[in-house]
């Protein structure tokens, strides 16, 4: 009898890519790696599962109802009592929460670490929006506290990696919390849960209009005098356009109360400071309407959006906050951090037609005409992967056009030909499909030659 | 009232590194996948949670008891019937066959691919098994067929990870399942769960010695006779000790059965391609005792063991098969592969401290003696960095003394100090800690000096 097969078929939500695109992705996170490590992040893996206990420490919460509970088989038949026992990481800030707190005598403080894992949220099924996803996270914690210079960093850790991804210009947008919250206060909008909804309705400046959300301000639901509204509005519009830009916006806001002077000394020393690291000043802007998360940032918040694709809205995120784990620790850590998602960026990315999937990780594909030939082209793949070229073998022979074909389908770009000639007088027939171009080499020199080849920049050939 | 903090803590059965294990671990990890892609294999990832109905194909297993399902809030509150939806993956393997099963069409075979990700078993708790581990895996996959030849390429990537890795002399072992029936078969086993029963008593022989299995064999459970458990345990002793004895070993068991010739001439092949490839001949052997997973693998089998820690098992093992994906597709998909238990790996490795824990990613510290002097020392670090130096900058001035302390602990090489005195002649001094000696050198001249010195081999200095 045939038993009819099951249906091969992943979740809904997760994002799994063939081959070209998984290169291009792993290519994303190589960099965005080396660029975390090149500013000193230490590397922190952590297990995907959390005890539950540990990882909801807040109750009743959206993000409670999105959590992906985890039970062996043992435990779902005992089941009926309570939550399960462990349930998955719904992003990096929990777990580094839970790892410093837990490893905090064995740190050294400030602690500075990047973490490069996927997270899982039971969000709505909907395109774009993924319930496996990367997340690419850098921190810095101190314990009892730390400098604000520390703020400055992070925007030129993100300029490098944006600059490498070269994924287009891109704008890094800085606002703080304490400006914010200051500002606030002086029109009246005192209290933080207001000033939370009347951030949330000038958020929709740009769907609404402005005559929508200033007759929301002025009515019923929040009651606010129209000078306070019109300078909101005038605020949280506002964009520099230059490092002195930047500057003398701060200066034009005035003496202010205490927690908008905080706030402008802040980003003052930010500024200053991320000028001094090399960041072009083309690449960062104050962006006062920028408030992120407001139950948990509480000075420097960071956006980072691409200035050709405005539609994708922030690639990287973060802010400075006060105290990363009071739920596991007495000690207070204060912190500084931003995240990329990277799975929902580079789906938007290829979405855009930004992401580049033409060239394989193989390099060099060794052909075979005749079985016979075989050991010769074993030999030569192992020469040319001991000189570090990654090299794939045509183990089973077929016509040489077929193999051709594969590497030109595959993206790999050398093919190296070994005929009876060749052999005969120790040389090897190199063909560069993105040149167009082939040249024969002595066997000898193969590698070498490769290598030169590959160390030259890439210049598109005209055809 | 003082709240009381929640104790941060991991679930049992999860390894968690601090930063010196991590970026240990994650060397082992580059390595090894640099390995993967330099035999032109491709890189693929797949979600952690698969279809429950997809992942357990086979029922009531030892698998299925170790599974970890998945469950959204929402789908806990309606549980009752059934199966959760969704499960954490087991091993690479079945991902795998649903992948190529999933995407057949999209990919040219044969299909090489690597996949290094985390995979999750219920196990029992217990020091050194883990709920949670890296593997790392290649497989080539064909359509229809896939050439023997296939079979030598493995031995040498397993030769190459492990050759890099620097962990001390290791043996790749190989053996032939076809070999091993055909063996068999002719001593009158010729039941296939008789021979696997054999082969686990045989198994014990070093716990329980010769004479019991000898015994167990002979005795009422087994009833083989005597030549033939003679003939058997002189089989499974069988290592050969060079290529030349590995072939004579082979020639050396005669005509024998059909099943006998074909895993002879197998190997036969596979050691020669092996021997073109490169490999050393100190590096293979024959093991007539391999046998692995004797319901799924049907030709070549390889086990990698460490000479030095043979306590410690096999470090890497896998093999060929026939079919993968039949649950999923009507293609017959042949393949041959090897799996890298990682996380196990590097908790024996520690165990017996053969892990290097010493050198940070960060290679260089720039020091601050003034705040006055942080802009100076952040352009520094710019440079350092531009020129792909990982470098850390100390933004809150301390003593120097606790600078230098904390590179020293944290295995940071060099540490960049800039005084008056250096600001002023346009240079900074640098203390290499590796080394114990110390330098002045023209700020200009910084990065391709740091960079000469670490491109110089590692040499232990005497002190």
């Amino acid at each position: 009898m045939n038993k009819s097969p099951i249906k091969p078929r992943t979740p809904p939500g997760v994002m799994e890519l063939l081959p070209p695109d998984q290169i291009a992705f792993q290519r994303m996170l190589d960099t965005i790696r080396r660029n975390f490590e090149r500013f000193g992040f230490l590397p922190v893996e952590t297990p995907v599962m959390e005890l539950s206990e540990v990882l909801l420490t807040k109750s009743g919460g959206e993000t409670e109802r999105q959590v992906y509970f985890v039970q062996s088989t043992g435990a779902l038949e005992k089941a009926g009592d309570g939550l399960p026992e462990m349930a998955l990481r719904f992003d990096l800030t929990v777990p580094l929460a839970r790892y410093v707190a837990e490893h905090e005598h064995d740190l050294a403080f400030p602690f500075r670490r990047y973490q490069m894992q996927r997270v899982y949220r039971g969000e709505r099924a909907q395109r774009g929006r993924f319930r496996e996803f990367y997340q690419c996270d850098i921190d810095v914690v101190g314990k009892d506290a730390l400098s604000v210079r520390f703020d400055a960093e992070i925007p030129a850790v993100v300029h490098a990696v944006f600059s490498e991804l070269a994924i287009g210009k891109f704008t890094i947008q800085l606002n703080n919390r304490k400006l914010l919250r200051g500002f606030f206060e002086a029109q009246g909008v005192a209290d933080g849960e207001l000033q939370a909804r009347v951030l949330r309705e000038v958020d929709k400046l740009d769907k609404r209009g402005a005559d929508h959300v200033r007759d929301t301000l002025t009515g019923e639901g929040f009651g606010l005098d129209a000078t306070a509204v019109a300078a909101i509005m005038a605020f949280v519009e506002v964009r520099s356009t230059s490092h002195a830009d930047a500057l003398a916006q701060l200066e034009g806001l005035g003496e202010g109360n205490e927690s908008l002077r905080d706030g402008v000394a802040e980003l003052r020393e930010v500024l200053e400071l991320v000028r001094a690291l090399g960041v072009p000043e083309a690449d960062y802007a104050l962006n006062f309407s920028i408030a992120r998360g407001l139950d948990y940032y509480t000075g420097t918040v960071y956006e980072t959006t691409l200035d050709e694709y405005p539609q994708i809205g922030s690639i990287c995120s973060g802010g400075r906050y006060d105290d990363l784990a009071s739920h596991y620790s007495k000690s207070k850590l204060p912190g500084v951090g931003i995240s990329i998602g990277l799975t929902r960026l580079f789906w938007q990315l290829r979405e855009a037609g930004l992401v580049d999937t033409g060239a394989s990780t193989v390099q060099v594909l060794v052909t075979q005409m005749d079985a016979a030939h075989l050991p010769h082209c074993l030999a030569i793949a192992s020469e040319l992967r001991q000189a570090g070229l990654n090299t794939e073998v045509v183990m089973e022979s077929s016509k040489l056009a077929k193999q051709f074909k594969y590497a030109d389908r595959a993206g790999i770009r050398f093919v190296v030909v070994l005929g009876e000639d060749e052999i005969g007088k120790g040389t090897v027939t190199v063909k560069d499909l993105r040149r167009a171009d082939q040249f024969e080499v002595a066997r000898a020199e193969l590698a070498r030659a490769l290598r030169v080849e590959l160390a030259q920049p890439q210049v598109e050939v005209q055809r």
